[in-house]
């Protein structure tokens, strides 16, 4: 009975003590949150009022523009990327050796419709990225519309051998995310080409990854398969694939011919473009913030991905200018060889691994520099709880959609060496409009817009260095 | 006892009961939320597919343009949106007169800063919609910069008579909302002309009510004070401003001149536009969908307000696609002279009174075709509780936002009809670049954006309509 009631007063006063304990840690977390609360502000601030972001992707876009790996524009980029990081104030800014490909357009391709009136129509075209030439005389054939992968197989060697297969598979209007209708149509372009190879195709056409009807070719990797040949590969803008099939349709198509004289080179070097900030408290604790440097070559690549490499430099910027001493080591990487070998990523992959490296974190930029709407992530259940115990600091500012979606294609592995991985996610509705083509300018970007972005992947990265993930 | 029992007994059945109709209720609530679910993804889909919204903003804009009230344009606009409420398949369309103010820019303003080295800058202006002209020699004066209205009332009678009083004003760029900036910040257009003259002003130079640093001048009606006298009044760019004020603190600064031609010439004859669908079932309760006709002179009007004449119309045609016969009245109006006078919307007010019509809710879109965040609200509560039953539908599509805010100046009033009021709200980092400036263009807008916009409306019209509030 004493016994008992001793351990009814012992469990009493653990009782009172863990209340007190929650009434520590309650008021502790209240304050927390409120504090974080705070400093997030400042930084909105601070960003929103001195950012540089906007005159840097002026730079970047008007003084260097298309950069694509191993061309002289893309080591540009770097020379200009080490600046601005030791001008945002980098403790350290250093260069990663990588090896890229060296893709060249050569001569501006040009193609033809041919109708069976004699007509001749031009199209709007562009190689893609990756793909072999043409012979100098250009190819000439019939066209074999498909508008899907089993329509292909179904039609086979004996409707395809020695023809043109057009690709016309349109991005579907009615997703709400234009990103789901990219993966879904965007086969065409990866896929395409090799699978019309495998029964025979001589050359391939594909209708642009563009959201609506326009006439600028939209280019992008192919990726051939080692079983089948090589094939040339173009994008005709969506105008004139629907120009196309209705031709088609019609009866009134003689044969496609189209001309183009790119190639690949042998690889180049280049280099990932990477600054930090040591961490305070667990310097060896290592959280990526990331956007790629290199663009394709018909524009800008403004929001593709000159947004995010300037975003990134603007999150340490930021942070130095208000003088945050990170907890843990925030590095800026600004990948190379993102577009059409991803090269820039393995490298720094395989140098964490090297290193050993503890890698807590890691957000890339790279849908465009619109008004962010959240991050996407790919993250385990508790680094999922712990973001989403945030939820109500970035509800502040609109960016609290967290739905799992894919990082970013240079981090994505960075789960590998213990990375938590999340991607900044932006308003998808207008970059269909510009990705991968001549649109994708710097006066296509909103000033806001872009410092909205660098603001999210400041507050995350902010409260990743304070609290780990 | 048994009289207890036979109680208890009849509160089981009552309970049995009561959980029974909860049931029935039940599944007739969630199969109505399920088929609404349906019926707005049905609307969504047409309406991303097969909209006309983008196109009719084209002619709007191209074929058309800037259509200030009284002007020639402004009547075309009157006549082309009878057409394409007609092509949209209107049950009736009809004009409601109104006599609106004809105010006229004149000759392209012209204003210079004459520094004391004797350089003179050109400046970037235009006259303030519904201002006054200057003298045929313009006015000439040394210059006085305020930052607010305190900042006047300090400076008083004997440092502003006889001079030009410089309103430098910047928009808060940490307001995540534009709106909230714009709120702030336009009393200076508004107020600050009539407020200078108070002191003896004899001109009022504004900067332009624009989020970022840019050369276009904004206007915008300035509203006079019939106890102080008229004064000319312009804005300057943002760029401009800038530079003025910087002058002005170095000392370097002799005088501004600058010349307008503007006036207000006697009312003239107009329309609103009206375009119904007769409900079914309850075809005397009106649900109001709007936008406003007129735009300023100096751009196409393309985000103010061609977006919501078009969308407003969109909601209709889709409407009409799907066979979808309305429980109450639709209504289409496209007001005339938002922009200086608000008649259109005096005139609908005043003729819904004389009729003694049942209006049930009226939403205007004027915040853009920019993508869609949801609805502001201007409701009693009950409306409001309803409007968050459908918080889920709304959610599927990103339009959740319904927090309480400004419906849309054309229909405010229509409150006093019975009328719960809502605004199509949207993403509005883009919209004071373009505000009432020369880059309000058709290419600023985005399609499917602007479809989305339309879609938003076309949602919560068919809730409304099958429901009431």
């Amino acid at each position: 009975m004493l016994f008992s009631l001793s351990l009814l007063d012992n469990v009493y006063d653990m009782k009172k003590c863990i209340t007190f304990i929650y009434c520590c840690f309650g008021a502790i977390y209240v304050h927390a949150q409120q504090s974080d609360s705070l400093f997030v502000r400042n930084i909105f601030n601070e960003l929103m009022t001195h950012s540089t972001s906007y005159d840097n992707l002026r730079y970047i876009c008007k003084e260097i523009g298309p950069r694509l790996s191993g061309s002289a524009n893309a080591q540009k980029a770097v020379e200009t990327t080490v600046r601005m990081l030791k001008q945002a104030g980098a403790d350290t800014v250093y260069l990663q050796p990588c090896m890229v490909p060296h893709w060249v357009r050569g001569e501006k391709e040009k193609g033809t419709l041919q109708l069976k009136s004699g007509k001749s129509v031009p199209l709007h075209l562009c190689a893609l990225g990756n793909a072999i030439g043409t012979p100098a005389k250009g190819i000439d054939a019939s066209v074999v519309e498909v508008k899907s992968f089993e329509a292909l197989d179904q039609l086979g060697a004996s409707k395809i051998k020695g023809k043109i297969v057009f690709f016309n598979i349109p991005m579907n209007p009615t997703h709400l995310e234009t990103f789901d209708a990219y993966g879904e149509s965007g086969i065409a372009r990866w896929n395409g080409p090799s699978q019309a190879a495998k029964y025979g195709a001589i050359g391939a056409v594909v209708r642009s990854l563009a959201s609506n009807p326009d006439d600028y070719p939209h280019t992008g990797s192919t990726g051939y398969n080692d079983s089948f040949p090589k094939i040339p590969a173009i994008a005709i803008s969506t105008n004139d694939a629907n120009y196309l099939s209705s031709q088609l349709q019609q009866g009134n198509v003689s044969s496609v011919w189209f001309k183009t004289s790119c190639s690949m080179l042998p690889d180049e070097p280049s280099f990932n473009v990477i600054g930090e900030i040591k961490g305070s408290i667990q310097p060896a604790e290592i959280i990526t913030i990331g956007g790629h440097l290199d663009s394709w070559d018909l524009a800008e690549g403004a929001h593709d991905d000159g947004a995010g490499v300037v975003q990134s430099i603007e999150v340490l910027r930021t942070f130095k200018a208000l003088r945050y001493q990170p907890k843990r080591t925030i590095r800026i990487v600004l990948f190379m060889n993102e577009e059409n070998g991803g090269r820039g990523g393995d490298a720094y992959l395989a140098e964490a691994k090297t290193k050993k490296e503890k890698h807590v974190f890691a957000i890339e930029s790279d849908a465009g520099g619109f008004t962010p709407r959240g991050f996407s992530n790919m993250m385990k259940p508790a680094a999922f709880e712990k973001l989403m115990s945030w939820k109500n600091i970035f509800q502040t500012y609109g960016i609290d959609d967290l739905h799992i979606k894919n990082s970013g294609s240079d981090i994505e592995s960075l789960s590998e060496v213990g990375a938590e991985l999340a991607g900044l996610r932006t308003d998808s509705q207008r970059y269909f409009d510009v990705h991968h083509a001549a649109t994708d300018t710097f006066e296509s970007v909103s000033k806001r817009e872009l410092e909205l972005g660098a603001f999210s992947m400041a507050a995350i990265a902010y409260l990743v260095s304070e609290y780990g993930l």
